[in-house]
This record gives structure tokens, C-alpha cells and sequence, in this order.
């Protein structure tokens, strides 16, 4: 933020903010102009709510996840699994919170949303990294860490484990059902010697933003996923981010916990914002923006994918997205993206600003974090802005690497 | 909740909503029609905003907080000190998480905020209550405090003392200028032994409802203040509760520390009700509102004094608050007011609901929880059911008492 207003010609690749042009600004206008329109309806919309959230909104979360897993799932989601929080990123806080003591473990994709490192370190926890494939993360290696930690004797320890499953951030990558599924199975296995169910939190937050292929089932879906998964979805990354709404699905036994825990944090989410979703989904004007959305971020995405084509050496490994925000790069090992290194400096001289890759990766004492890589936001930049960026990226990475 | 929608006939002086008749429906239709009116003005209300907040809302909450305090503050709050959060709930939340570790001691007013009691037992700390006088806390009761923590080698672990400070919840009670810059001096004497600063933590989230006498000057104004005291207000309650903004002031050292806290939490409060709020603000319709607001709590309250003259018998002690949303009342010794009385469960036979006072009170090994007491909030119930309810418990009382 700092570095774009001293530099006004910068182009940030970096921030995860969605695409600006097409916020539902006259949507929004109308929706509310509804909302507002009868008193009763309008007073209901501006007192405070329960803690859980607007009982209509819940119905709709619970709805919206049950068409999403389109009869998959053997047990649907009911409003009373439910909680409506401050976007994800509350859910995904106030679960850590009641679901973690200081020194517990938790295991993520490495490398993994940053901001999620940022609250297990900030809740005293240990944070395991699981290798990524194209297809999520590597089983293998899940066992292999399993089976670590329980050599260790720390196995009672271990309190969930963290999947970004849709277009991961920062990867883009998709977990795939299968893999889910499997890994649901592998964590059962250890919850005999753990002492405790050990959880799968599946954050959905990119879900809806998907561009191209098919939709995956959530982990919800697999045997006895009611019973073991915690997944979370927000309404504002499709609609508008400057309007926190999401929400969480979780067993009945730790709801009660996060809605306890909740109280005390702001005794619900803003009225307001939440009716004004629910008025949004009622009417389509949901779902017509996030068709609009869509095909925004498939055409940026293209945009971005011929730009990399074009200016980047062809020692740099990328992977189009099927959606989400982010492309992920991987430059040659050797060569640091680091805050500090010289590429990161070459690229801000030239007025151009990415994620640096070591910065999505645990502290995880049994390998050194990859500091070669970058993830790069579509977001965000104009489609002009795209193809200049990833331009002068490229120009700046010839500098340090053979074409 | 539960309760209420079992027994329709039922009258709640029990919750804290505040008066749904007087929210501004069509204020805020206009305000957010004036807001999302321009496609560039309208799209940053509904982009992700800053974790701090708006800055032309943090600047807007310093000059509202400067003009409170208009002059008597030697240092003047300055926007980089302030923090915009989901109400002052999560303020208060937020700087609780950051100072205190469990087996910390917090002081409290004695009755006090019950959600700060739940806060402070979730984070696994003790919690001391203060007697209170007619103007705030009584001061001695407080050194005695200070010198039974000391004296019992817990002195390191005590790390705020919590006011709330104008208009209580629950006695209706202020604190006067004087006292809190007493308790201030009081404090910082037991600073040495207990090597850290020991806050006061000034919960004004009812400073605005003022409906008679004069203001006190918040206890930033007193000597130093600036270097001890946190401060929080809201512009939830004085205009839509269904609009969740909040605001705290606090020292630099410990703002950077709640910032980082509060990005885990929910990277920054929706963006879009802080643009409402402080369009609100620019335009002059927050202060319009807040004149009627005031008006009809004024109104609302001398019906509830009238009522309990006429139906309470003489020795329920109450007293008339100049601000707020409560009345305390106060059953003399022997009858119990708790949720398990027979008292309670007469009331509600009689289909009327209040707070009993024993909740309020925090689990101080050092008393006896009083369990005789009441609050009575004024704040949503119609004048009609103001005056019913207070019939209503008044014959419940004559039933348990001598006139």
C-alpha cells in the first residue's frame, strides 16, 4: 500500500483484491433501494441480529452448499450447521481459535494462504507442510507427516488439517474429491491415538470463481464428511469484497463452541450487510454478477496466460488456472523472489510488484522454504496493466535467468 | 429469544436493542443512493478496504472524539492512533486478546458489562469487581484492590482496568472526570511493581445517548491519559445498530499490536458500512439522527421513571440514568432477582423479562455475588409496553415484598 502511493506508475500483481470495474455499484444501489423501501423491512435490516446470523441468509447459505454438491453429499447441510461470519477469513479465525491451545498442530498445503500462517503462529501453533500436486496435496506425503508426528509422540497434538481446495491461494490449484476424500480417511486413522477427532477445514473461498472445467464436490460429500469437515464459503469475493459476508458449516458439537466464541467477538455480523446478500441471492442479482464475474476473470486470466507465454523465459514454470485470482511461478531454483533478493528489487525499479512464494510457507523445521517462486494476482489490474506487468516481469527476469 | 417468540404476548425489558421505531430507514436509503451514485466512488465502498479502517472515517472518529473532549484533551487523538472495528465490541475483544494471558487480572466495575465478563472467562483471566458509587467506582474499594493484589504477589499479572464509563451497562451509572483521573494516579503507583503499564480500558459506547445533564470529558483528558488510557466508541448505537462500526484510541506501541490481531481476525471491517457511516457523518444526518435518538430516549425514560413511581413498591430502590438504554433496580435483601427465582419465573408467568442483575456480576472470590438486583432497558420496548411491563413486574414484586 505504502510502496503504491509513493509510486504511482506501479503496476501490483500482488494484492488479492478482486476486479474493481465490475463491483455491483447500481446493483447495489437498487438492492438496497429495495430493502429500504417498506419501514418494517427496512428496521429489521438496521437492528442488531443473533449471533449465528439472519435466519433467511443461513437458509440461503445452507441452499446455496446443497446445490453446490448437487445431492452428493449424503447428509445435506442444514441452516442449523451454519454460522455467518465476517467473510471466511473470521470463520477460518474464530475455528483455530476454539479448536487449538498453544503448541498444537495443524497441517497445511506448502505452501498455503499467508494469512492463515499468520493466525497459527499467532495462536502459539506448529504448522506442517503438505507438497502439493497438480491434483492437491500429495497423500503420500500426508501419510509420511502423519506418521512423523506420531513417532514423535506429538500425535495427540494434532488438531486439523488445512486444504485452500478451490484455485488454491496461491497456487490455483484444485484439490480433487478423490484426494479429499482419502485424506479423510487417512486422518481417521490416526484419531485412536490422537484422542480426538482430528478435522479437515476446507476452505472454499475461491469456489464460485471458477472460469473453466468442472466444479469438485466439497469434503462434505465424503463418507462421513458431515461428521469430520469444516468447510467455509464467502458471499463477498463473488459479489463485492467490500461487504464482509461468509460462512462456515460445521459439526453441531464445535458450532456451538464458534458461536460462543463469536459472542464475544462482535455478537454477530453486521445486519445490514447480511440482508442485503440475502436480498442479492433472492433476487438473481447474485447470480447474474457472478456470471459477469466469471467471464471477467476467464478473459484476464487468458490475458495474463498469453502475456506469461509471450514474456516469460521459457525456464519459468507456470499453470493456467481453472479459476480463482492467482497464477503461481516458479523460477529456477538458485534464484530468490524473496522480500530481499535482487529479482524482487529489479522488478520494483522497473515498477512492478508480485507475492513473494517464501512467504506462503510454514516455518517447517524438516526442509528449507522455497524462496524461488511468485504468485501473481489477475485480480485486480486492468487487462492493460496485465500484459505491461507481466511484461516488465519478464524483461526483469531475463535479466537473471538464461531465455 | 427463544423465550419471546414461545410467548407472544410477552414484553422484554430484558435485551439491549435499541428503539427499532427510530432507525433510519430512509436516511440510509438516501445515503446509499447518494454514495454508490458515481461508479468510482461507488466501487471503493465496495472494494476491500485497509485493515485500520477508511482513513476518511478514522479521520472523521478523531474529530468527534476531539470535539467530545473539545479542548479539555492535552494531546489530541489523531486518526494514526485510532483503529475502526465491527462495533466496539470487538475493540474491546481485540485489546483483551493482545494485553492479557491466562491467569492475567483484570478489574471491573461491580456489576459490570456481561459480555466483558464472558471476554475475560474465555481468555482465562481473573477478574475483580469494584464497588460502585453514584459516580463511578468507589476509589478506595479500588485501592484496597490494588494493595490485595499486591500483597498477595499477582501484582505483575494485573493489566487493565475496564470502565464503563458513561451511562453504564447495567446501573445507568457515569463515572465523573474526577474519578478516573484518580483512578488513573492510583494505577500508574502500582506500575513499578508490576513492571508494565496497567491501562484503563474506557468503554464509552454509550457516550453519545445522552439525553440530560453535561458530559464528562473522557479520561484521555486527564494528565498523561494519553499514554494509559484505551478508548472505544461506536457509531452503531447512535444510529443503526444493524451497521456494525466501532472505533478505538489507543497508544501507539499497542495499536500496531491490535492491527496485527485484527488482520487475522477479518483483515479490516467492511468496507461498505464504514463509507455509510461516514457519508453519515459528512452529510450532517448522523447528527440529525442522533438529536431524534435522543429526544426519544429521553421521552422513553421518563415513562419508565413515571411507571416505576406508580407500580414498584417503595423499597425497590432505582434510579433515573442521563443517558442510555437501562435502569437498575435494586430489591431489597433476601429476595432473589436470579433466573432461577421464583421471582423471575412469576414475572415471566406474568409475560414480562428482565436482566438479573446477578449476571452482571463477576465471579470475585472476595464477596458474595449480589443476586437482588434488576435491569430494566428502555430501549426497544413501545412507551404502550414500557408502562404494561412495569405494571406487570410491579405486581409481581407487591407479591414478594411490603409496599
Amino acid at each position: 500500500m505504502k510502496t503504491a502511493l509513493e509510486r504511482p506508475y506501479l503496476i501490483s500483481l500482488a494484492a488479492g483484491f478482486t476486479d474493481s470495474a465490475t463491483l455491483p455499484v447500481a446493483e447495489t444501489r437498487a438492492l438496497t433501494r429495495h430493502l429500504l423501501r417498506q419501514t418494517r423491512r427496512g428496521q429489521a435490516a438496521l437492528q442488531y441480529g443473533s449471533t449465528a446470523g439472519d435466519p433467511r441468509l443461513l437458509q440461503q447459505a445452507a441452499n446455496w452448499l446443497n446445490q453446490s454438491d448437487e445431492g452428493r453429499s449424503d447428509r445435506f447441510c442444514h441452516p442449523d450447521r451454519l454460522v455467518i461470519t465476517s467473510g471466511s477469513q473470521q470463520f477460518l479465525y474464530l475455528v483455530t481459535e476454539c479448536l487449538c491451545d498453544p503448541g498444537d498442530i495443524v497441517l497445511l498445503e506448502d505452501p498455503t494462504y499467508f494469512v492463515y500462517l499468520s493466525i497459527a503462529q499467532s495462536h502459539g501453533l506448529r504448522a506442517l507442510g503438505i507438497r502439493m500436486q497438480p491434483d492437491g496435496i500429495d497423500l503420500a506425503a500426508l501419510e509420511r507427516t502423519l506418521e512423523f508426528i506420531k513417532r514423535r509422540g506429538d500425535i495427540r497434538r494434532l488438531k486439523l488439517l488445512y486444504l485452500v481446495s478451490y484455485f488454491q491461494n496461491p497456487t490455483g490449484i484444485t484439490t480433487s474429491f478423490e484426494k479429499k476424500s482419502k485424506a479423510l480417511v487417512l486422518l481417521r486413522r490416526y484419531e485412536k491415538a490422537a484422542g480426538h477427532p482430528i478435522y479437515l477445514l476446507e476452505d472454499a473461498a475461491y469456489r464460485p470463481l471458477r472460469f473453466a472445467g468442472e466444479d469438485e464436490p466439497s469434503a462434505l460429500c465424503a463418507k462421513r464428511g458431515a461428521e469430520r469437515v469444516i468447510y467455509t464459503g464467502t458471499f463477498s469475493k463473488p459479489f463485492a469484497t467490500g461487504i464482509r459476508v461468509g460462512f462456515g458449516c460445521l459439526p453441531p458439537e464445535l458450532r456451538d463452541v464458534v458461536l460462543r466464541v463469536k459472542g464475544n467477538h462482535d455478537f454477530g455480523t453486521s445486519n445490514f450487510p447480511q440482508h442485503l446478500i440475502a436480498e442479492a441471492l433472492r433476487s438473481g442479482e447474485f447470480a447474474r454478477h457472478l456470471a459477469v464475474l466469471r467471464a471477467r476473470y476467464r478473459r484476464k486470466a487468458a490475458i495474463m496466460a498469453a502475456a506469461l507465454r509471450r514474456h516469460f523465459p521459457r525456464t519459468v514454470v507456470w499453470r493456467q488456472p481453472e479459476g480463482g485470482l492467482y497464477f503461481w511461478a516458479q523460477v529456477p531454483h538458485g534464484v530468490s523472489t524473496g522480500l530481499k533478493s535482487r529479482l524482487f528489487q529489479a522488478a520494483l525499479e522497473r515498477d512492478v510488484l508480485y507475492v513473494p512464494g517464501g512467504l506462503c510457507y510454514a516455518a517447517d523445521p524438516r526442509r528449507h522454504k522455497p524462496d524461488n517462486e511468485m504468485r501473481l494476482s489477475f485480480g485486480n489490474a486492468s487487462e492493460a496493466d496485465i500484459r505491461e506487468g507481466i511484461r516488465r516481469l519478464g524483461d526483469t527476469l531475463r535479466e537473471f535467468l538464461e531465455d
